[in-house]
């Protein structure tokens, strides 16, 4: 059933469904990379774990309304998913400061804000992925306007939905990047995957990081917290 | 009249004038510095050619309804001013893309925008000035929504007249950095200066710079190139 590789990317390789042209392959990698891959290291089953995480919670998202780009899973790491043309923008949306943000602004990490922040940045590597405001996304014709509006409501919809889910995990959402893509019919998707991967996520209690911060940080324990998130999830009664 | 210095920045010196709470003196300095002052020059007479550019289009800006901070010229590098509050916001407008945006973006100096694009950056030289999108700005309560809503539509409006200006005097206006302070009323009013210190100024036939662009690349003819710029201004009849 797996066809031809149509693209590897830093944590994912993406293969063709020959017969299905609506529908794309997609292998996790167990492969760990930061600070635009200029840090590089890899776990076994790391594939599988953020494959599983990335699956419970579309689902989770899907029953709560939120469109998807998830099918099925076909093996611990792989899973078929809706072919959609990916919006290039990593859309960042923020609960607590911390990472680029903080640091650009020069405000400690751990900042509370008073409501959610979106942030765009243009998926580029060769640029460096550069924040982008609103006004730079429309000259580029990147989105349009509707569009735009579209990926923000989403994107705080989906946070909300987050929020409640890995708080019923003993978990706090920092923060987390996400992708969207349109379908054939142009509806806008939910792409890519959620996982620690792209995430910050704190213990409720200790405030200890169960993320990439813990590989980016040379915290240690990195298989560790991420099968932690895992577990948790899958504890979650109501996922 | 001068009473006691208040500030010191790269380009200007800001001193109180006794007796009068609600103005300031504003001397102009020679020095020219670029990259966050990392690069430093100066030049004799810069002072004088950018107090007397900077006063020429506030006076144009403010017969063309823009109001101003400026009050009357001192001496040929000195001006009285009205005492703002200053936004801490560099708002910079472009009309073709070059520098830093054209940079991030991976795009060729040069490029003709459909439209006039407004950035802001953070004004904290510590921080290097970073760029920030509108809701970041609210985020750290450096503006609120009506204010930022009024900041953009005054810099549009800046830029239809000093677009028409330049162009008078045989000058493309590429972009330009302002920025704005609140009167004790809470009005909102252009402030600092406007002057190719914080313009890029191409002349409109052989599209040579004729701007601060000369010192940062080191391209020489610096002072003439700003004599050029105040010549042409002069000699714009309906100034």
């Amino acid at each position: 059933m797996k066809g031809e590789l149509l693209y590897e990317g830093k944590a994912k390789k993406i293969y063709s469904i020959p017969g299905k042209s609506h529908e794309v392959w997609v292998e996790y990698k167990n492969s760990l990379t930061a600070f635009n891959a200029l840090k590089k290291g890899e776990f076994e089953g790391k594939g599988q774990i953020n494959c599983e995480i990335t699956s419970l919670i579309f689902q989770y998202l899907k029953r709560h309304g939120v469109q998807t780009h998830w099918k099925e899973n076909v093996s611990a790491q792989e899973m078929i998913v809706e072919k959609v043309n990916i919006i290039p923008l990593e859309v960042v949306v923020r609960n607590i400061l911390a990472g680029s943000t903080a640091k650009k602004l020069g405000i400690e990490e751990g900042k509370r804000l008073q409501k959610p922040l979106v942030e765009f940045y243009y998926k580029d590597d060769a640029l460096g992925d550069p924040f982008l405001s609103d006004d730079q996304i429309l000259m580029m014709e990147i989105s349009n306007e509707q569009d735009l509006k579209e990926l923000k409501a989403k994107a705080l919809q989906i946070n909300s939905l987050l929020k409640d889910l890995f708080r019923a995990a003993g978990i706090e959402l920092v923060d987390f990047k996400i992708e969207f893509g349109k379908d054939l019919k142009g509806q806008i998707l939910l792409a890519d995957e959620i996982s620690p991967d792209c995430c910050r996520l704190w213990d409720l209690k200790t405030q200890e990081k169960l993320d990439k911060d813990r590989f980016r940080r040379d915290l240690g324990q990195v298989k560790e917290s991420y099968e932690e998130v895992l577990k948790r999830l899958k504890e979650v009664k109501d996922l």
